[in-house]
């Protein structure tokens, strides 16, 4: 009890605080790598990042998404650069910029992008919700390109293969100490892919 | 009881029946075509196939593998078929005979495939598992050509290029009435993979 009211007292206090989010992100995080993922409840968290449950629940539907809410504008930075990509741009010269796009918003994020990384590595329920959020960025990759007039399968394999290259190109960049940019990494390994492709 | 005693009366003359497997697989088609997969349970699927239960389970861990028992011999012709490649052979070639290797195994299965995707596509828990089995068979294309002495990315790339060529030839061969081989179908999509890279 004293814990709790230490918690809404400290949340009172903090309630204009624009930061509640990133808290509790970071207090997940913490909880997960020190008892693993299973073992942490959103009452372990709200109380790690001094907040309420109740205050959790405005920002997450559950502990599992702390750690995919980022999804959500990856696949709006994905749809947004590929519906503002000139017309005159191949679909895969369209796809490389929406994977730019959304490596921004990992630009400075490395360190995080690890520890998350480490989480869902370790949990089988964690990797299969990976491959299905992957699985939705690719059919909203599609998408766009069939509203930019491409024709499928040339749609559904453009974007495929732009998830393979993100997907291949993040885990090579969480391997590497983080000094190069997630962008560089994913020109490389799309480089890499035409290579492979052409029979090289 | 009835039912019962005859199922296992049925089981007793067809034990040495080399094809209790097929008749389970066409009885849950069957059923999940009629009543959906939830709505369908491993007894009624023994039942429908003249079988016990106890039979169902020495063929299928539950009335899910019914639908994906086939991705072992996929895995299996995947790996045989990258290790007899010829040393010379680009990794995107030796992925493109793994490919047409797994097409023979679904070469006479057309209309079994079209009913086993239309289980699937209606339901979310069957879509993510057949996620997770694409991921897997691309783990194994992947490690497949490291043994080949592929360096990554390359590897993971050309894995993942050759699953993303097979999912997406094998949605298009569904749709089609199926007088087209798989084979077929997958060279067209590679083909058309390589011109999309290619940034045409």
């Amino acid at each position: 009890m004293a814990a709790r009211a230490w918690a809404e007292a400290s949340e009172r206090a903090s309630r204009w605080q624009p930061n509640a989010r990133g808290r509790l992100e970071e207090a997940a995080l913490e909880l997960y790598g020190e008892r693993g993922f299973e073992q942490t409840t959103v009452a372990d968290i709200a109380q790690r990042a001094g907040l309420t449950e109740r205050t959790f629940f405005r920002h997450y539907a559950d502990k599992r998404e702390v750690l995919f809410g980022g999804s959500g504008s990856l696949q709006e930075a994905f749809v947004n650069t590929l519906a503002a990509a000139p017309e005159a741009v191949a679909p895969i010269e369209a796809v490389a910029a929406a994977l730019a796009a959304a490596a921004d918003l990992f630009g400075e994020r490395h360190a995080f992008a690890c520890r998350r990384q480490r989480v869902i590595v370790a949990n089988a329920e964690l990797r299969e919700r990976e491959l299905i959020k992957l699985a939705n960025l690719s059919a909203a990759l599609a998408d766009g390109l069939r509203a930019r007039g491409v024709a499928d399968p040339a749609a559904s394999l453009a974007a495929e293969a732009g998830i393979a290259v993100f997907k291949i190109a993040f885990d090579c960049w969480i391997e590497e100490s983080g000094e190069r940019d997630l962008a560089e990494v994913i020109r490389e390994s799309l480089a890499e892919l035409k290579v492979v492709t052409a029979g090289g």
